[in-house]
């Protein structure tokens, strides 16, 4: 009754769409050439989970050589935990009872459970949690410029570690940040000024962590960190091709559309709204880039169309029931829209993977 | 293991967020007020599920006096007819042979389906495959003004009316559209202008189907068509508060949020992401309104993260764990993130109810 998404052996070009794919050939080329970055500059890697949700690719990404994973909300680690991951770092502050409860049972049958607080507040509330139970590693979550969440100076973050080694079930495991892409020197500084402080109050940074896929290949300029946290990088989108960070052959996932009307020469409607391919613009205009027709721009979606500007497109136009691919200009949330995910290799399908952590933002 | 989403009797502040939540009383107002204009205008009401895709709020649709339900997507259809509704209108262009073949299973065990073709690509397509099977009826698409799909003519919805009444397999059912908002004058007169030449060819409009929540209480300036569908009526947004739809005690659907971190004097960061409000703009330069600060600007989104502008707030700011409340830009998109929808009366939680349809994009 419900769609039958493939089945290994078909083309691509013969499924119903829309529907994202995924090439094995650059997924395995994209986890091995930032494996072989991070071992070269000697740091470890922690790939995060949030871009495909799917435990059989954190599989291949912790056989490159990943130290473990990382997730961003408790509920996406209970379904990696319950895959038998068992390092696994969730970038959060948890709060609230129902939370903190599922974060205990959590790290009663895991070993390498570790959060990141950075309030006193989050502090507070997690001593109170795991004061008669199994430690919890806790790292302090440092704002070195990238606006979102953290403590704002080295000096906060030493009276947050002093808190935390002080709180009765809890373990100080030391610092983490999501920097801005490009701000390698100020991260290495406020990391360093920080560690100086900690170690200063009899403290270790057992783990430094730095974040991020679009400047990733300069996490060498960041010497402090022991390791680095990247989502993006395994499929790649625009804004990464547009970042630097890779380009076209390098984006692992497409989606698949049909050209379902050409109600004028200059437009064509596409069977992927944003109920396909989200409305992240992340800086763009438009929302995504067709592979067949560089030239052409998506200008609009709604939830179950989008609107095609073909007025740029010279020669060829696509026509009614043509399929084409687009990169996504964001992939990581194209994975949390669908319930299953399609891999391929050359165009023929390999395996159908469920998106086992999606919708898992609790 | 995995979230326990609510229970009836529960509080919705002690629910763990993000969580969308329908207000029980404001939903059952929307659909009553909007229905009650509907025969109030002799029009015929046609509720899109788009908006919910819960069929026990379909039933309610339908129970306060709606004729059927219009689907997007063959699939949405298909969960629907499973749930035992049985005039549905798909109003979608349907191409290739998979979606042929399952409109033709559905047809076969419904007796109100009709889907919309705007282009004689399609509609050989439908011809092919339903030329042996129990006849299909196909409403032509007209663009009046919306600039997505539908024919650009008059006299090419005629032409098309009369392919759609030649093919062996197919009835013709009228006329679709839709529609820029309060462009009812270009609505009526691209119908008006149709009918006249669908009746010369000896045929009939059975159905004249208009659409759109933004001016939907202006549907009775299209006299010549016979029905309306809207869908983001039964919820209502932020966006149909601009377009002067509804007031903000009209909004059924609230995301709750968490606090997460105040790093600043000016900034707090909610637990709401691109992965619970989406990213849809809608022509707003943020994402939402907050229902208890709504002097504060939620700036950005990243996935898990929101980041929320405190500057212009006079007096009292969100303090790191506090719940709040949000209207989002898009509550269509919104439904489409979660696998079940809260419902509450008062603030009490009623019921959860699975959102059916979730991810039928097909």
């Amino acid at each position: 009754m419900y769609p039958t998404i493939a089945k290994p052996g078909e083309s691509i070009f013969d499924l119903s769409t829309p529907l994202p794919v995924i090439d094995e050939a650059r997924l395995a080329a994209n986890i091995a050439r930032v494996q072989s970055y991070m071992d070269a500059s000697g740091l470890k890697f922690r790939p995060h989970i949030k871009t495909h949700k799917i435990p059989s690719v954190a599989r291949l990404q912790v056989e490159a050589g990943a130290e473990g994973i990382n997730c961003q909300k408790i509920t996406e680690a209970e379904v990696f935990a319950d895959a038998g991951f068992d390092d696994i770092l969730i970038t959060y502050n948890i709060l609230g009872p129902e939370k903190l409860d599922r974060l205990a049972a959590l790290n009663a049958r895991i070993s390498g459970l570790k959060v990141v607080a950075d309030s006193a507040v989050t502090i507070a509330g997690l001593a109170s949690r795991f004061a008669n139970e199994k430690p919890l590693t806790v790292l302090v979550e440092c704002d070195t410029g990238g606006g979102r969440c953290g403590v704002q100076t080295p000096q906060e973050a030493a009276e947050l570690a002093a808190m935390i080694a002080a709180g009765n079930g809890l373990d100080f495991g030391g610092l983490m940040t999501y920097p801005r892409a490009k701000s390698e020197a100020a991260v290495e500084a406020f990391f360093s000024a920080t560690i100086a402080l900690v170690v200063k109050n009899g403290l270790t940074c057992a783990i430094v962590s730095n974040g991020g896929t679009p400047s990733l290949f300069d996490a060498h300029l960041v010497p402090s960190a022991t390791e680095h946290r990247a989502g993006t990088y395994v499929y790649n989108d625009r804004s990464m091709i547009r970042a630097g960070h890779c380009g076209l052959d390098d984006c692992a996932m497409h989606i698949l559309a049909t050209v379902v009307s050409r109600p004028t020469a200059d437009r064509a409607i596409i069977d992927t709204g944003s109920k396909a391919l989200a409305s992240d613009l992340l800086g763009f205009a438009d929302h995504g880039l067709i592979v067949e027709y560089p030239d052409a721009v998506i200008a609009g979606l709604s939830e179950e169309h989008g609107t095609v500007d073909l007025s740029k497109c010279a020669g060829r136009r696509p026509q009614i029931g043509e399929k084409i691919r687009i990169v996504p200009n964001h992939t990581c949330v194209v994975s949390n829209l669908f319930d299953a995910m399609t891999f391929h290799r050359d165009g023929v399908v390999t395996r159908v993977e469920t998106v086992a952590a999606r919708g898992r933002v609790w």
